[in-house]
């Protein structure tokens, strides 16, 4: 299996916007226990199911689901936990590297966050002038934790 | 949306083992929370994924996708919360209604279930001799209930 390397940081500035390329982002979760999660995602008219396990060492289960958006609406709407995670994600390209900035909306309306995946640990790479702090390992910050801890009740 | 009335009773003897036509069923949870349940399922060589609210009057949200068995398997194996329920489950017809018959196994063996899905409350239908008390509406036999609770810790 490949592991995937994931940098994740704060967004200090809005000048990522200049990209025409994004979506309306709507996730939620059907658990949100530590042994596993079941996420619901819609985006740019897809639905998709997603089931991670724990992260154990440097690997974790993952299964993805395509899904009709119409169920997945269905379950944000009715069967998900409150709230629901609701973001704008932007595709940006800086550098010869592939970055997403999520914009946050609702109850974590203030938080922007920006993603890099590399290849391995040692992979160098540019920072845009408006990536800030970096945030790959506080837990704070995980999707699943803005339910129920949102942005802006910190 | 059709409401499918199901009628659920104990069985009282092994003589529904007439039928050839049954099959191995796995299936796990990946969350058992009161408002919502994430099944996973195996059996005949196929995986499905169910999601089901909590029952509202009559109605239930309920989706379910037909997934790769063996990914239906590792979801069992290595994610579902312990114990994984297993059992045969037994197709039958008597006197022109279908039934099914689960015959529990590992933490539950000694649980023989049957069940009839009915048009109606009022419809008429014949008992099996080996169909015994009704338990549709005991908590205890939900299978979700079941992995907390397994029958031979009754």
């Amino acid at each position: 299996m490949a592991t995937e390397i994931e940098k994740k940081f704060l967004v200090t500035s809005d000048k990522f916007k200049r990209t025409k390329n994004k979506a309306l982002f709507r996730q939620g979760y059907l658990s949100i226990d530590f042994e596993r999660t079941v996420r619901v995602r819609s985006y740019d008219g897809q639905g998709f199911l997603t089931i991670k396990g724990k992260t154990r060492s440097c690997t974790r289960e993952e299964f993805e689901y395509n899904i009709p958006v119409h169920e997945a609406e269905r379950m944000l709407d009715k069967l998900c936990v409150r709230p629901i995670i609701e973001k704008i994600r932007y595709f940006l390209t800086y550098e010869g590297c592939k970055w997403i900035v999520d914009e946050f909306l609702g109850v974590n309306e203030g938080l922007i966050t920006a993603e890099i995946e590399l290849e391995n640990e040692a992979q160098i790479f540019a920072k845009p002038e408006w990536v800030g702090n970096e945030i790959t390992y506080d837990i704070r910050y995980f999707n699943s934790n803005l339910v129920e801890n949102p942005y802006k009740s910190w």
